[in-house]
């Protein structure tokens, strides 16, 4: 047998593994510093999440789920995106009613979408998302841009352009809905069969559409700027106002819609312009989605979050040539010769790990050369020698890797001395 | 709409996740000790992977699987269990030509069996995992077996048993099986059947049978230990005597057949002796697989590992009443009083994290009381306090939360003494 792996998907192989666990390192710092909690939701839901809560007439749920029914009939679908499961959540364990409000929430996992896999595109990918839940304060908004900015910012990027527009509360929305419907109808006939469908469902996502971007409709079409409401001009003045409090630098770009349909409000975009990083420069999208909750049946409840893609975030680090220096050395690596030698290693190798160092050892009967490559493969701080001769004596050779000191010490002392050498006594 | 979490699968919710931070962190310390290296691969394989690694026969395959077709008609299955993944992805990417031989990898990620749910049991639960795979000395049995065992213990667990048996080489087994037909044959009408159909098929697992442990049968069957060959015998020995001089007590069970088809010579279980445990108080499980690897279309590898559910680890710690303290402080929460505090605090906010505080404010306009609490419940160091007043005069009020202390200090030297005062400054 000789089976591949699944289309689309990856494996990532321990020397891929660690530049993932140095970002998630970076990204959970920073969400503890913004106050941001760890929610777990499971890998697939009831469909009708997703049909309810990213839409039901965007791809996403119109042709990239991965659906399906369990041996009791249930109707399930991995998970494409995270905010509708966290939103099912938030009500079903009534988290509104929860004494710190708002709740700020993230995640960080795979989802899965059946797309056309491309270069840093896979159908199953890790997306790493925040939701603030039970505030309108755009105070919030300006946070959860910040800490998406910080995430890249952190992890060395240097070319980052973010992208902020309102789509405005309901009463806009519904105004600027009409004046695109009465804009495009007339030559309708001109765009794609989507776009068709989309001008009664949900013009604003005509917008959106990549096959009829180069229309001439698409230039003059009207800006959901002009028909914000005094409260929705207010809230994305303050919006402004606070990202300009603390620094950030954006361009406000009045086409910026969002693939999803619970948009509302603020939403934006961070995109790179590093040279080289290919046609889809969006790395991370969010945006505000009051009213979500009382679609699955909670409170009325504002809500703000983002998600982005670990992938997307890597392909931009190696864009940009970001380098990032790992700690992967090993303490320790035994060598052993002969029968006697290795049976006694079998209790080193123990006792230097129940101190708290890492430390391995060859489990192939090889050579001395071969073990000490090993060595130094692994990027050993120490070598430890033991051959029958040593053992008589009651004594290994210690070799410091980085300076070629070698030294005798007794097998009594052992654990001391090497703690003093390299002063780490953790365990 | 109020559509709930799918059946047998739960929330992590962030009360809960700390604890699972907790136990990730420890067991990704103790897999650096050993050198072990974390893989990733995908939620879903081709469904063959799995009938082909865990085995035909099996209650996982025959019975508990998530499988379905993807809609480019592939036959794809959620993973039950992370060895045929991971043996997949050895053999795909050619690790076995890697120079650090054996290949030492950990997993740690969510399996998915549809099994009738019960307490401590989900159809979602997440796996933590090793998998040695390049040497057949018997020291690294030792080795895993001690890992495991080390993270039961570092957790805080006492109540642990390790039960050891052997299966032998191919001719053991193939030996021990014979006697094992022959036992039952006779009588076979007399048990359930699915042990009828495992009689031709695969006889060992009639020992492993929930339904007919109580046959009288069960307790004259041919013990295995009685069938291996020399060489099986010798490599026993060797493993137990590593486990001996690591001073690891253990039991041997000659009836510890494991419920996967793959396993050869070494296998063991971890089981909790807590009291009100519950009846499965099996903790963890693994084994030798010599063989797996050429199954997948490699060449000629031996191989160990075992898995853990997070999950029943974590129901051991409640049974056994572990306590463990989280660092779970905020470093400061922001009390503003009127509108120009409030639109200050977006700056000092951003201040504080940006010197690597974790820090907080009210997001809903309240009351001074009312975001004084907040400040308690979120277990802040220090409270600032920005009133109109404190503004005028370029101050700010500082509440030290434990002693009850409180300064006025001057914006201006701010981030400055709140530094000295906590003594942190990693960004």
């Amino acid at each position: 047998m000789n089976v591949k792996i699944p289309r689309g998907t990856q494996d990532i192989l321990p020397e891929q593994v660690k530049l993932w666990q140095w970002i998630e390192d970076k990204v959970r710092h920073i969400t503890k510093k913004y106050r941001y909690e760890e929610i777990r939701t499971p890998i697939f839901e009831h469909t009708e999440i997703f049909q309810r809560g990213v839409g039901d007439t965007t791809d996403i749920v119109q042709k990239e789920m991965y659906s399906f029914q369990d041996r009791g009939g249930r109707d399930l679908t991995l998970r494409p995106e995270g905010t509708a499961s966290v939103v099912r959540s938030f009500v079903e364990n009534k988290m509104f009613g929860h004494p710190n409000q708002p709740i700020k929430l993230y995640y960080m996992g795979p989802m899965f979408r059946y797309e056309r896999p491309q270069s840093g595109r896979y159908r199953q990918f890790v997306q790493f998302g925040v939701e603030a839940l039970g505030s309108a304060d755009p105070a919030i908004d300006a946070e959860v841009i910040a800490l998406a900015l910080e995430i890249y910012q952190t992890v060395g990027l240097k070319n980052l352009n973010l992208v902020i527009n309102s789509l405005g509360d309901i009463e806009s929305r519904l105004k600027h809905r009409e004046a695109l419907i009465n804009h495009f109808k007339p030559r309708i006939g001109e765009f794609c069969k989507d776009c068709q469908s989309r001008l009664e469902k949900n013009p604003l996502r005509i917008l959106d559409c990549k096959v009829d971007r180069e229309h001439e409709l698409m230039k003059t079409a009207p800006s959901i700027l002009d028909y914000l409401n005094e409260e929705s001009q207010e809230y994305f003045a303050k919006v402004r106002q606070y990202l300009d409090q603390l620094g950030v630098e954006y361009t406000v770009d009045p086409t910026l819609v969002r693939g999803l349909d619970y948009y509302n409000q603020t939403t934006f975009e961070i995109m790179s312009s590093a040279p080289g990083f290919g046609a889809i420069t969006t790395l991370c999208g969010g945006g505000r989605y009051n009213g979500l909750v009382e679609e699955f049946g909670g409170p009325e409840t504002p809500g703000i979050g983002f998600a982005l893609s670990i992938e997307r975030l890597i392909a931009a680090m190696e864009a940009e040539q970001v380098e990032v220096a790992f700690d992967d050395q090993l303490d320790f690596y035994i060598v052993a010769l002969g029968d006697k030698a290795k049976d006694y290693s079998v209790k080193l190798l123990a006792d230097l790990r129940n101190n708290g160092f890492s430390a391995d050892r060859d489990y192939l009967d090889r050579k001395m050369k071969a073990q000490l490559k090993s060595a130094n493969r692994l990027n050993a701080k120490y070598t430890i020698i033991i051959g029958e001769d040593e053992l008589e004596k009651g004594e290994v050779q210690v070799k410091n890797m980085e300076s070629g000191e070698q030294k005798e010490v007794k097998l009594a002392e052992f654990i001391d001395v090497v703690q003093k050498w390299s002063n780490r006594k953790e365990k």
